[in-house]
């Protein structure tokens, strides 16, 4: 095992380096600038590229060749900067990754079109990509893309809407984060010439730990460290977010807590003061277990998954990978 | 000549309800209603459909059957009113079609995601069509779509600009209005089965028509009549825009005329009791007849492309459907 975790790390940071070569490449010597620059902004603002790294984790899992799918890789790196770009308009963010999101940087015009830009040249790299399984990896893309749309749209919704269930929110975000994560794994399998029985697999294993990644996104939120997590610890309860914690709260408390719960809904939100509070009374109420439970229960299922790899060493890199994504910080 | 005339009229009143049919229901009955409403209401608000009528005629004229291009025809319908409902809100406008836009009877952010959902469904839909073909039908597609994103960035650019040639406004229109007509005939005539040679022809087709259509448009808003045009006459010259006929205008004058153009630019507009002012001006410099000119160019080269369409009814077809467009007064 120890081997193949060296193995692992040498290959994330060797094929990082060439996602981030070919993302780079994408988008520079293009004209107009006043359309690449911010699209070239933001790709270069950095991120984990996780999804890139799926794409090829999958392609070799499955017995492929890497080269065949460095195209695709950056493909889904541009959907996913331009889902962060259109997102960022609408959740009015100031930053992300520490630098001024693109429509603070430039202005709201340029950032809706770089968006679409950025949409336009992942479709343009994807291709690159796709010979005699052009119709099924672009169909498992554009599956994702109508996906992280209507989650998008469900999230904007739920942040008006009074009431929602735990149900409806684990909908919301296998749309909005897990379908994008298990269209990576469905598309870097089919690139590598994967059996159905491989894809689907695959796929599920993105689907869970996709859902798994969310809800450990929602917790960070409330046991995050100020320094690691390099934004307000609370700032989901100070935002009034409907979160994993937070409906679990409502669905569990009573009497005066759920009162004070509902309050948030009502005021959109709580007074950065106010954090401490509410961090006590989930800990009352005993929702980072809940939270922890249901992270390591879509674990557990992408786990499952990961038996199922043939090829050991690929075997090992995605249990790996499922066990830093839970084990983050940040 | 005559009966094919009336045969195209019924071509057109057909294929056209085939293709509002078929745009109906590819929003119809999905969730979240949030989403897809607003792009159901911009859909439903009508248009000349002509993208979707183009990619069926050229699907027939290379002897292919209208059957496998329904699906083709709504997807370029869905991504011209994508890219609408994103220039609205770059342009701030509140009108489109007599109607409101999207961001003005929603929301921006639900008008931006609106838009991003339509591509998605666009992509969605051309991939039911695609088969054998994939991969040159969507690279055809998103070629369209890369080069509708840079011409609309050059446009906003030339805006702020303060000096733009006439070469680089038909880049501008070339990427912004006729890459996407051009793309049309390219997919119908790729799905319809055509030759390279085929598809080559009816792209310059498209290409060419494109160009004029545009121009056209300037043209229209200086000549046209406020009832056919439904908006206001000179509009173009309110706005400050840099059209044909302004910046042919400016390289044709001299002395107190160009200044009076200059200050158009400097002071990004006129007041609307100025139109007829500068449009005296525009006759006194000929730039009437050089648009009409410069119209026809475009339209005999688009003529030629028809001339070498080897079925006879199509040939009548498109050289009807170049004839009306640059006959048509809205």
């Amino acid at each position: 095992m120890g081997s193949y975790e060296t193995k692992f790390k040498k290959f994330l940071n060797e094929e990082r380096k060439i996602v981030e070569k070919k993302l780079s490449e994408a988008l520079k010597n293009r004209k107009p600038d006043s359309l690449y620059k911010p699209g070239y902004y933001i790709i270069e603002g950095g991120g984990k590229r996780l999804r890139p790294l799926l794409v090829l984790m999958a392609a070799k899992a499955v017995g492929g060749k890497l080269k065949k799918a460095y195209n695709a890789a950056a493909a889904v790196e541009l959907l996913h900067n331009f889902t962060l770009v259109h997102d960022d308009i609408m959740d009015n963010a100031d930053k992300r990754r520490n630098i001024l999101t693109v429509h603070k940087k430039y202005d709201m015009s340029t950032a809706i079109l770089a968006g679409d830009s950025l949409l336009s040249i992942a479709y343009e790299y994807l291709l690159k990509d796709c010979n005699g399984t052009a119709k099924k990896v672009l169909s498992a893309f554009t599956k994702g893309l109508v996906e992280v749309c209507e989650g998008q749209s469900l999230d904007k919704e739920f942040e008006i809407r009074k009431a929602v269930t735990i149900d409806e929110y684990i909908e919301m975000i296998e749309k909005k984060t897990a379908a994008m994560i298990e269209m990576c794994c469905t598309v870097g399998a089919l690139l590598g010439g994967g059996s159905a029985k491989e894809i689907k697999n695959l796929a599920d294993f993105g689907k869970n730990i996709g859902i798994a990644f969310q809800i450990q996104d929602d917790l960070l939120d409330i046991t995050g460290n100020e320094n690691d997590f390099g934004k307000l610890v609370g700032g989901d309860l100070v935002e009034g977010k409907k979160t994993f914690l937070f409906l679990k709260a409502l669905e569990v408390s009573k009497g005066t807590d759920k009162k004070k719960l509902l309050e948030v809904v009502n005021n959109k939100g709580i007074k950065p003061e106010q954090i401490q509070n509410y961090k006590d009374l989930y800990q009352k109420l005993n929702i980072l277990e809940e939270a922890e439970k249901e992270i390591r229960h879509y674990t557990n299922l992408a786990l499952k998954s990961v038996k199922k790899i043939r090829n050991e060493e690929y075997r090992v890199f995605f249990g790996s990978l499922a066990d830093s994504l839970i084990k983050r910080k940040k």
